[in-house]
């Protein structure tokens, strides 16, 4: 990364970790502590990058976006709070999880808290603007999370199937991951009441650039190193999770690799060695063909961010940049 | 109940409930049956009634406040379903709780979505209005979000302690209840434009209607039958919850029955004698003052209710009524 870019990163990340703090605070203390848990641990801060940059890019108000990347961010952390518990999950950037650290239901309430923290963060983003780009953008907000949710339950009801089609696997990454994204750089034009073709860009962008970023990272699912990622490596083949690499493997193997593999995923007593062979046969069928998709959408990101008209040159690359670190980070 | 109130409560529920159904859709099956689970088994929808009977008071639209009474109706049982699994409570309404009926992990992510689903509903509301009555109706309402969950939390926290104090209990009972009755009269008021007078008298008969509901449900949950009230009898002893009742009750208690009375508080394992006896314990010192007390808020909100100038006659007979039927209703 250049040194421009890395200034540029780090002043948003300053910023709107400074208002993240801002708002996460509550008189319960053990609420405060459990909200603020997952915050503590690093994290890339990838949609506040997107939202700000987003924003910069056709000349906003970094003060609305410092807010409003806090709102994205805040509303993230609330599903990973919520997520852990459903997936049981016991480690998430190198930290014990929020329901391993203080229980399931102070979990479940600190994932309730940062919800609508999330919209408190937004709300005072959008302070003193029209009811329109109110309307706007709590619209964009709202709808991300219900469809996050949605795609949630798919993925969840896709551990319990072996004929998960490619279709149905897109279909819950946009949901599960994509729309976030998608979200984060809507409300970059939103909040500076761009035009309708400028959002709709923004939101191709994110949308694309998300579907990227979700393939990588069932890609280092696979292959990625447990320091590096934070959390205990082929948990997502010992939760059964059907993603693309699991689909095309499944879809391509031999039958006696199938019943290797259909007899370990899902299965959490797997032995180390029945992982690494699942894993083996995985990567075989798998690799290359993930990440040429994951390629294919971070190319298509940067078809729609050429499509805006440029205010802010750092931004463009910034956003830019953000679409090759997505298919080329190791964690 | 009279006639013209009873027809009254009815136009109103029938068209709320018409919203409910509209904004709690998914394309995902599982989802959307274990969202809709707590609607469909009743439930009073008093927070509705409170909130459309006060836009009716001062003239307000009916379009917009079925739609923000849907909203608070929604945010309600999101926090129903959290709560449950939470305590553990395995019947709400007479059906089973949605953990028991779809798993924790279904029940936690249902609870998200109608949180959502919440915030859509009263975008929908305030559709149209200008940016200031979006960002104080969006303030209300995350605000009792947030104090909700505070309050649930301290009544967690709660559970293992014996010396919770009165005070704490009415500022916890603020958070757990009071708020969102709060929050829906202010709404009532805040959809329409109401003055800034109108809407904090509107607050406070919320509130201390909410605190004198809750107070009543603390009775109930000793004195109440279980077919009546749809939830096993004697379960806040079981979970341990320190009601006014039981703190007022350990103040007064000779040495003896408060010795019954901690083994027996939070005991899962308690049989139904031990039970009976501590349920008896903790009429003879509370019931009276419990009463007292419940009438005395509602007396409260009735003052604040009288400072408000009426349009619609019907609805001030109404929100009369609410603060009657709090403190005299059977479950």
């Amino acid at each position: 990364m250049s040194d421009e870019l890395s200034s540029y990163f780090n002043d948003i990340v300053n910023n709107v970790n400074f208002h993240i703090k801002n708002f996460v605070k509550s008189n319960v203390r053990t609420l405060e502590e459990a909200s603020f848990h997952l915050f503590t641990a690093g994290g890339k801060r990838l949609r506040p990058l997107i939202l700000v940059s987003s924003s910069d890019l056709i000349g906003g108000d970094r003060q609305r976006a410092y807010k409003a990347a806090a709102a994205v961010e805040i509303l993230h952390n609330f599903t990973l709070v919520h997520d852990d518990i459903m997936d049981r999950d016991y480690l998430r950037r190198g930290l014990p999880t929020v329901h391993v650290k203080w229980g399931e239901p102070m979990a479940i309430l600190a994932g309730d808290y940062l919800h609508a923290k999330a919209f408190e963060a937004l709300n005072e983003a959008l302070k003193g603007l029209d009811g329109n780009t109110f309307y706007k953008a709590f619209s964009v907000f709202i709808n991300s999370i219900e469809i996050i949710s949605e795609g949630q339950a798919m993925d969840m009801s896709f551990e319990n199937r072996v004929d998960v089609t490619e279709e149905e696997y897109m279909q819950m990454i946009k949901g599960k991951t994509a729309m976030l994204f998608s979200c984060s750089a809507a409300l970059g034009g939103i909040i500076n009441k761009a035009s309708d073709d400028i959002i709709k860009n923004l939101v191709e962008y994110g949308l694309n650039l998300g579907i990227s970023f979700q393939i990588v990272d069932d890609i280092l699912g696979i292959i990625g190193d447990e320091k590096e990622l934070g959390k205990p490596v082929y948990s997502d083949i010992r939760e059964g999770k059907k993603t693309i690499l699991v689909i095309k493997t499944l879809s391509e193997a031999t039958d006696d690799e199938k019943k290797i593999l259909v007899s370990t995923l899902g299965n959490r007593e797997a032995k180390k060695d029945d992982l690494e062979r699942a894993s083996e046969i995985i990567r075989k069928y798998s690799l290359q063909y993930a990440y040429n998709l994951a390629k294919k959408y971070s190319d298509l990101a940067l078809e729609h961010l050429r499509k805006i008209p440029v205010y802010n040159e750092t931004a463009e690359k910034a956003l830019k940049y953000l679409a090759q670190f997505t298919i080329e980070r190791r964690k």
